[in-house]
């Protein structure tokens, strides 16, 4: 444990509260989201992807988007991210004053057009657009682009790497400031994580953005070790692996936010993220989802005997 | 994938007739395990640690050891192993006919009192003392250490690198052919697993063995990838991740066997293995032991879209 290091030396950015509880039928209480977002800043997490910006007919869950974005933006030092798939998601995310936003752009053709109906071009023109809107109205928010299905899709099966790159360089291209690679899928291994953050890095270089990983297939930490090891420093996940695979009954979706801050604080890689109240935080997730299920092997089995962890915030 | 490759790159080193099977409550019926234990050798698995030898009143689950010795031996090509404690198991294995055994020998001195009632010292001369029972009765048989709790103790907490390294040495001055690291209390990490294995097998070289990975707080596959990173080349783990931790209720105990095979082959990397019928292995060791809960992300979420690996065997 690197004690003196006062500065983390990744970024976890916490999607549960948009991927996680897109993902579940049921809606949490507006309420509840603010005490679950408070207590996941207490841990020590910087930036959480809070909401998206959707028609609320589509995601009734996010139907309280610009009130979890004002209520988030009370927490001084927290970047506050949203997911907008779209022109008209991104004003609204812009007015309600995020300072980041997210874009899912698939390097599947078929992916992005059954999550977005639109082809990966129209997206770029999505992107070229929104890049303008943010450059008017909020020059100060970041924009990301995800791009989806990076390691294989469900309807099309592989994606070639090229086809990521692609993205990844159109991506930035117009405009955004980070492009990460999403295992949408769960069909991500290590191998081909550390081979394709290595190619989009060779065309986008510092524009590399996050590994956001699932462990649909057990593979998520592995997966995210990878990505460390070819110098990715931003990671997405989830509180209680929330955000279940609809292919994968039983199988946690994303990875699991407390598990990846006790593989890298074990492995003496700083997150800034104290583990103890991180767990603390699981309280109110399953308050505010009552009956959902919540993953976590770090949580069940307790930490080890011994552990000690630099805590955070001082 | 290296469709040209013929050998396997790794050894997948099943436990689960033993590990898994001593860590549960009921006792598998001896015809039960014959079925599963064919069906483990159908799916590729050239090496399994079938049975303990030990006494019967301490471990009703192995009382049949010998009897599934002899029916494992009826593979040809299969290595049959067997874990024994003490100069007795061992006598009683090597007459059994094993073509291996295996000794836990713990770096921490606390875990080896409770687990086996010897000192290190006492330890390291029962494995001198197995060593020349094997070279008079059954010269051909391989001797493995393996040094458990090499990456922290339930017991004591920490367990110092030097007290790895010297249980290690001192295994292999005792004439052990490998000596493997055991994270038996699920308290490693990958930092932790590249450092050791690299420190062991500067003193021990050739004779460094498997890496037995726990899945207790959910590193199990990423410990696996760092083994491998630093030449690790054979991994214990156990069908369904059976042997389940008592510290982690639902969380499963040993490395899931689907899921190690499915992130090497993904990764290009051949085991063996064919991961369709491994996956079918675990309709035995269900009906073997109803009710007993069998773990596996890659069995629940299935085999991803388009997958195709090299059929093995041919």
């Amino acid at each position: 444990m690197k004690a003196t290091a006062t500065q983390p030396e990744v970024l976890i950015s916490e999607v549960g509260p948009r991927d996680g509880l897109q993902s579940v039928k049921a809606v949490m209480p507006t309420a509840d989201k603010f005490v679950w977002i408070d207590a996941l800043v207490a841990a020590g997490l910087r930036e959480i992807e809070v909401c998206s910006f959707v028609p609320a007919r589509l995601l009734p869950q996010m139907a309280d988007a610009a009130e979890v974005v004002r209520h988030a933006l009370t927490h001084p030092g927290v970047t506050v991210m949203a997911l907008v798939p779209n022109l008209r998601g991104a004003e609204a995310a812009l007015r309600a004053g995020v300072h980041k936003l997210t874009i899912p752009a698939s390097a599947s053709a078929a992916h992005m057009m059954a999550n977005v109906r639109m082809t990966r071009e129209q997206m770029i023109e999505q992107i070229r657009a929104i890049v303008r809107l943010r450059d008017e109205i909020a020059p100060g928010v970041k924009v990301e682009a995800g791009i989806s299905t990076a390691f294989g899709c469900t309807i099309q099966g592989e994606v070639s790497d090229d086809d990521v790159v692609w993205m990844a360089g159109e991506a930035v291209a117009a405009g955004v400031d980070e492009a990460g690679l999403s295992d949408t899928t769960g069909m991500a291994n290590p191998a081909q994580v550390r081979r394709l953050f290595n190619k989009v890095r060779a065309v986008i270089g510092e524009h590399t953005g996050a590994a956001h990983m699932h462990n649909t297939r057990g593979l998520g930490l592995a997966n995210c070790l990878a990505a460390y090891d070819v110098g990715v420093r931003t990671f997405d996940s989830s509180l209680g692996g929330l955000g279940g695979c609809p292919y994968a009954p039983g199988a946690s979706g994303n990875v699991v936010t407390e598990d990846l801050v006790f593989m890298f604080e074990a492995m003496g890689v700083r997150t800034g993220v104290d583990l103890e109240i991180l767990i603390a935080a699981r309280a109110p997730l399953k308050k505010g989802l009552p009956g959902e299920p919540v993953y976590g092997m770090t949580p069940e089995a307790g930490l080890p005997k011994g552990w000690v962890q630099p805590r955070w915030p001082a």
